[in-house]
C-alpha cells in the first residue's frame, strides 16, 4: 500500500510538543535534566500520558514503568510499536529520546485526523531509564520488556543516594500493573537523533539504521618500575607510561587497517605521577567498536597482541580486564528497506548507517523485527545542552516514521 | 705528592657515624626522614657539630645555616672544601648526602691522626636544604653560598604549612652570623652515592663525575574536542589523548637518535576522563636530560617539531610550557683527573660518568674548581628506604675522597 496523498504529521505541533516537554527540567542553557524516576521524569510522564489521553489511546504502564499508548488496528494481534524514551542524562539536550516518543504521538494523531485505521494496532512507547545516568544498567525498561533483565533485578538497582528503582517507581506513581512484554510486537521502529556527525557532515537527510555496532571496553594495567628520570639510562627503564603511549598510538593504526573500526582511550593515570619519576604503573581504558563482531574481535586481537609485544619489549607486566562487551545488533532488512522507501516518498536523501550508540531498539530487536530512523545532529553533539536538530529535520524524521509505520502496519 | 703509605680513613668509624646519624629520623623500614629545618634536621646538625668539635675543627654556621668545620692548613688562604648535605626527602635513605659530609669528617680525622697538616685549609661542609622536599628551591644552601639566591629570598620560602625558612632556621638555632661565601674555595669535592644503576650494573668501582647533565622540564597541553567515542568516525575526531600517546611514544625514538639523551613522561591527565568520550584535553610532562646542552636543545627541537606535526595532523591545539631549565655543568678537568688518580692509588676500578641528578657541586662549580666522586647504589635505588651502598664501597669512596683532597690541598 502506498501512502495516502498529502498525509503528513502536524510539524508545528510536533515542535510545540518537543518545546513543551523540554520545559520540564529546563536547565536554562538550552539543555534538559530529566533523570529517570526523578520528579522531573514524573512530570514529563504525566504530560505524555495527558497527550495520549487527548488522542484517545489506551494507556498502559508495566511493572518497570514503561508507558504504552495503544491505537487499535482493524484487526487484533501483534502491534507496530513506535518508541524511545523521555529520560535524559544530567546535562542532556531536548531531542535525545523525546523526539522518538513525541513523533510517535504525531503519527497516531495524523492517522486519526485523516480517518485512517491501520490494519494492525499501533503502540507509542516510552521506555523507562534508557540513559542509565541515575540507575544502571542503561536501557533498563527495554531490557525488562524483552526479558534480558528481571523486574526484581531492576527494582533493586540503586542510585548514588541509595534510592532504589522499585521505591522511586512507586513514589512517582509509575509502577504499573501490566507484565513487561504483555503486548506482542509485529515490529519496532525508533526515530532518534543520530548523536554523531555523519548525516550533518554529509549534507543532512535520513539515516536508515541497519544495526548497532558491537562494543568492547577494556582496561589496560601496565606494571613497570619507578626510577629516577635523570639517573636511569633508557636501557634500564621499565617505563609503564611509555608502553601506554605506544599502545594508545597504535590503536589508531588498527582503526586504519580494519573497516568500520573505532577506538578511544578516554581515561588514563600514571603512578606515582611525578615529573622526574619513571611511571611504575599506567592504567588506561580502551573503548573499541565495530558494526561487525568478527572485525571487532580482530581489532581486539591485534590490540592485545601489540600490547603484549610492547610490554615484553619494555619488560613491564600487562593485565587486560573486560569492562563491558556487547555484540553487534543487526536490524531487520525489510524494515530498513521500509525506512528507505518512506524517505524516498518524501524525496529525502537517505543513507544506510550503523548506530555507534546503544538504543532501546537493540533490545527490541531480540523479540521483533526492528529498525531505527536517524535525523542529523548538528556537529554530532549530544548529551550536551548544545544538542540541536533543525526543525525541518525533526519533521522530516517524523514523516518518515509515519510512512514506514503505516506501510508496516498495513503490510 | 703521593699518598703517605697506609694512610686510610677509619672505615668502621665511618660506618658507625652513618648508622648513628641514621637513627635520627629513622623511619623503621631502613629509611630516614630528616626534612630540612625540622626537629630531626636540628638533631642531626647538633650531632654533626658535636663530632666537628671532637675533631677540634673551627665551627661556623652562615646565615642560611650552612655548617662548616674548618681544619687549618700550613698556610692561610682558600680552602679545599669537602661537602654535601644531611637533610633527606620524606621517604629518604641513609646515604644520600650524609655520606659526603661524614666521609669529610673522616678525611680530617685520618689526617689529624696521622699527624699530617695539609698545605691548604680543609673545610667539611653541610649545605642547608639540598633536597628541596620541604622548601623550594632545592640546593638552597649552595645557591645562597654561591650567590645564585639571596639570603632574603631563601628566608621567604615557605613550606606547605606556611612556615618560612627564616623562622625555622632561627627556631632550630642554625641562623648563623657568617656571610654565605665567607670562606674562599680553592676547590670543592663531593662524595655521593650515584643514585643511578650504572656503577652497580657495571660491577662496582668509583665514578669520577665529569659534570651534571642539562635538564629541561616541559608541560604539553593538547586541546581537541570531546566527542562520543562510538558515534564519531575516526576521521572526524580531534583526539587530544591519541596525540599525547604518539608524542610520548616518539620521545623514546629521540632518545635512541641522540647520544646521552633520556626522556620521561611522568605525569598525565585526560579530560573529561570518561571511557566513552574522546579526550578534549591531554596534559603531560616531559623531563628531558642530556650531558650536552647542544644535544638537549636538539632533542627538545625534535620533540617540539614532532608535537607540532602531530597536533596539526590531529587538528588539536598545542601549548608547551617551560617548567624548569638547567644548563649542563662541566666539572674541573684537573679535579676529575685527581679523582681518577686517587682511585688508582687504591687499585679501584674507576669510570668517568655524568651525574643525572642535581647536586650542591653544580652550584659550587660556579665559584671554584669542583668535582664529584660516586659510589654504587644497589639497583640504582635512592629517595627510597631501600637505598643501599655496600660498606666496602662507602669506605672506598671515603678513601678516594681522602687521597684526592690531600693531593689537591697540597698541589
Amino acid at each position: 500500500m502506498t501512502l495516502p496523498t498529502n498525509l503528513r504529521i502536524a510539524g508545528d505541533r510536533l515542535l510545540w510538543r518537543i518545546e513543551t516537554l523540554a520545559k520540564i527540567g529546563d536547565t536554562g542553557d538550552g539543555g534538559c535534566r530529566r533523570l529517570a524516576l526523578s520528579d522531573e521524569d514524573r512530570r514529563g510522564r504525566d504530560l505524555l500520558v495527558s497527550w495520549m489521553r487527548e488522542l484517545g489511546l489506551e494507556i498502559r504502564a508495566d511493572r518497570i514503568g514503561n508507558i504504552l499508548g495503544i491505537m487499535p488496528g482493524e484487526t487484533d494481534g501483534p502491534a507496530v510499536m513506535l518508541g524511545s524514551h523521555i529520560d535524559t542524562v544530567a546535562t542532556g539536550g531536548r531531542y535525545d529520546g523525546a523526539l522518538g516518543v513525541l513523533a510517535g504521538l504525531e503519527v497516531v494523531a495524523a492517522l486519526k485526523e485523516a480517518g485512517i485505521a491501520p490494519k494492525r494496532p499501533l503502540a507509542v512507547m516510552a521506555f523507562t531509564n534508557e540513559e542509565g545516568a541515575r540507575f544502571q544498567p542503561d536501557m533498563m525498561g527495554s531490557c525488562v520488556w524483552t526479558g534480558a533483565l528481571s523486574v526484581e533485578e531492576a527494582y533493586a538497582a540503586q542510585d548514588g543516594h541509595g534510592l532504589a528503582v522499585g521505591g522511586e517507581l512507586r513514589r512517582i506513581g509509575y509502577a504499573g500493573e501490566s507484565e513487561p512484554g504483555f503486548l506482542p510486537a509485529h515490529a519496532y521502529l525508533e526515530l532518534h537523533i543520530e548523536q554523531g556527525p555523519i548525516l550533518d557532515a554529509e549534507g543532512g537527510g535520513i539515516g536508515a539504521v541497519m544495526g548497532v555496532q558491537a562494543i568492547t571496553w577494556l582496561e589496560f594495567a601496565l606494571d613497570g618500575e619507578a626510577n629516577h628520570a635523570g639517573t636511569t639510562p633508557m636501557s634500564y627503564r621499565r617505563d609503564a607510561g611509555y608502553a601506554a603511549g605506544r599502545i594508545i598510538a597504535h590503536a589508531r593504526e588498527i582503526t586504519r587497517a580494519i573497516e568500520g573500526q573505532v577506538a578511544n582511550a578516554g581515561q588514563i593515570a600514571f603512578e606515582p605521577g611525578n615529573v622526574n619519576v619513571v611511571p611504575r604503573r599506567a592504567l588506561f581504558t580502551m573503548d573499541i567498536r565495530n558494526p561487525d563482531d568478527g572485525r571487532l574481535a580482530e581489532a581486539e586481537r591485534r590490540l592485545r597482541a601489540f600490547a603484549e609485544a610492547t610490554a615484553g619489549e619494555e619488560k613491564v607486566g600487562l593485565a587486560i580486564r573486560d569492562l563491558a562487551r556487547f555484540p553487534a545488533v543487526r536490524f531487520d532488512e525489510r524494515l530498513v528497506e521500509a525506512v528507505e522507501a518512506a524517505a524516498r516518498t518524501f524525496d529525502l536523501p537517505v543513507r544506510r548507517m550503523v548506530s555507534g550508540a546503544g538504543h532501546d531498539a537493540q533490545l527490541m530487536a531480540r523479540i521483533a523485527p526492528s529498525a531505527m530512523i536517524f535525523v542529523p545532529s548538528v556537529k554530532g553533539l549530544s548529551h550536551n545542552p548544545q544538542e540541536y536538530t533543525a526543525p525541518h529535520d525533526l519533521i522530516a524524521g517524523a514523516n518518515v516514521l509515519l510512512a514506514a509505520a503505516l506501510a508496516i502496519a498495513n503490510g
